[in-house]
């Protein structure tokens, strides 16, 4: 294979990986970024975005495309393979997709964090099936059907409202009795007519012959049971760090999972750094990731001596 | 004086501050933001932005214009006030500016970097007569003059090239023999054919009657000293944490001033947290204010139990 050393390795084209690159190129570092999926990461899941500062409003899916360009206009590749392994070589490291195998002196992982799932009956039968963990692919496939959110935090409060835009009706399940997402979120959500909150109540099995017809709820207070017709259900349970390849690679995680860095992105391993959801920073958001990515990529490049 | 208790006061409206402003205004927090001198802060004496993921390039006024909208559209109060003294008293917090005195639960210091002086002679005296911090504000003053900047960042690197716009001749005055900026903007500088690049030389003086009429250079190896006449002189050498009102309060500082924060923007005093310039994070961008202060405003929401 091609015998090219990168000066970093940057593994996911979210916004953090998306920023890494924007810094790392105008330093003039040799740069490739490889992404698994969708270039923009989970934003490219949210319908709206409206705390990216300087912008007033924006779908994730916009933002995203904007970050691209800027990617683009600096030279920098962006490659659509999954990153399958890392490890050291010598001073340096491989990173392996399934293409090829690709060499660079340092490394910045930003690969986020994957749609956590319920772990219940009948949720990996019916994916594609009437469940579904993004609602701005999904939504306009449930015209006029009554749809479950399962969630209490930002991006089950914009699915459910979403959702509602197509839906007959919307019942949003939350295993408490108070909901995480923001305030502003949450008065949108009770003003929505097509809207209901159902509290304290988990998902236990998702049932249906080949598509999904119902859900079983179980009170997280009485354990009573009640089964619900429903036409499809939208997870929204928040995410697991993607970050099996820094754990292979001995890179220390929290005990949730994330990347532990320093504020300089540092992990524990020289040459190998980290950003955005995937590390253990207290905030997921946009604004959190560019600012990680940018760190990330300056660091990455002093390391590197440029 | 009014006795209204704000759950926030964000004390100063740059990028950082209006982020925390955002992001507090979101989760229903009573927030205010002072700000002693421009809304937008030092992004305001930036020409051009190129690194703010998502835009491809804006004016930093006209950054700080969109960030500001977007505070004002949450129906948060920016006030034009400087910020004086801050005490604690009781379980919150007393910001007292020029004009009034106001309390809070929590704050959130953001009050950025000034300009650093390069303390030589005659530097306070040709302040506004050939003297200038801000090449945005100054630059067309020196139409077809000769003119210097002092620095080696990516500041001094953009005021050279902004000057250049006006000036007949900029000559960039660096103390090392290799800038501190971009790779991308010392393309731009050395392709500038008016301007000229002279190494390992501090500004030792400045001279003139009225106006600027020339300075005196030393060399840093040499220590052989020269006159050069120039017609105006822009300083462009780093900043000073704006942490005075932080010091005075019993926040802990690094060794160069800047206030000292965790992961989650907490200072050592229990609901006083800095986002921003001020910090002692690493890197100091518009990406990195943005993510600190919605980290800020999250970890002060939590705090007051919003």
């Amino acid at each position: 294979m091609a015998s090219v050393v990168y000066d970093i390795i940057i593994v996911g084209a979210g916004p953090a990986g998306l920023t890494a690159a924007i810094y790392a190129a105008r330093r003039k570092a040799r740069v490739v970024v490889f992404e698994a999926e969708t270039v923009g990461g989970q934003i490219t899941k949210t319908p709206l975005i409206e705390n990216y500062p300087g912008v007033l409003n924006i779908s994730g899916s916009e933002l995203a495309k904007k970050m691209q360009e800027q990617v683009r206009a600096l030279g920098v590749e962006i490659k659509i393979e999954r990153a399958v392994d890392i490890w050291k070589e010598g001073e340096g490291f491989v990173v392996k997709t399934e293409r090829a195998s690709y060499h660079s002196k340092a490394v910045i992982l930003a690969t986020g964090v994957q749609s956590k799932r319920l772990d219940v009956q009948g949720e990996e039968k019916f994916i594609g099936r009437g469940v579904s963990y993004c609602a701005i692919c999904d939504a306009p496939l449930f015209a006029n059907k009554t749809v479950v959110v399962v969630g209490g935090g930002d991006s089950a409060a914009k699915t459910a409202l979403l959702v509602a835009d197509y839906a007959n009706k919307v019942i949003l399940i939350h295993r408490r009795d108070a909901l995480r997402a923001e305030p502003l979120l949450q008065d949108r959500l009770f003003a929505n007519k097509k809207v209901q909150v159902i509290w304290n109540k988990v998902v236990e099995a998702i049932k249906g012959e080949n598509l999904v017809e119902g859900v079983t709820l179980r009170d997280t207070k009485t354990n009573e049971k009640i089964d619900l017709p429903v036409g499809g259900i939208f997870v929204e349970v928040g995410g697991i760090p993607a970050a099996v390849l820094a754990r292979k690679l001995g890179i220390e995680t929290s005990e949730k999972g994330y990347v532990k860095v320093d504020k300089h992105q540092r992990t524990n391993v020289n040459g190998f750094f980290a950003a955005g959801d995937v590390t253990d920073f207290p905030l997921r958001q946009v604004s959190t990731a560019v600012g990680e990515g940018a760190t990330a990529a300056i660091s990455a490049c002093e390391y590197i001596g440029k």
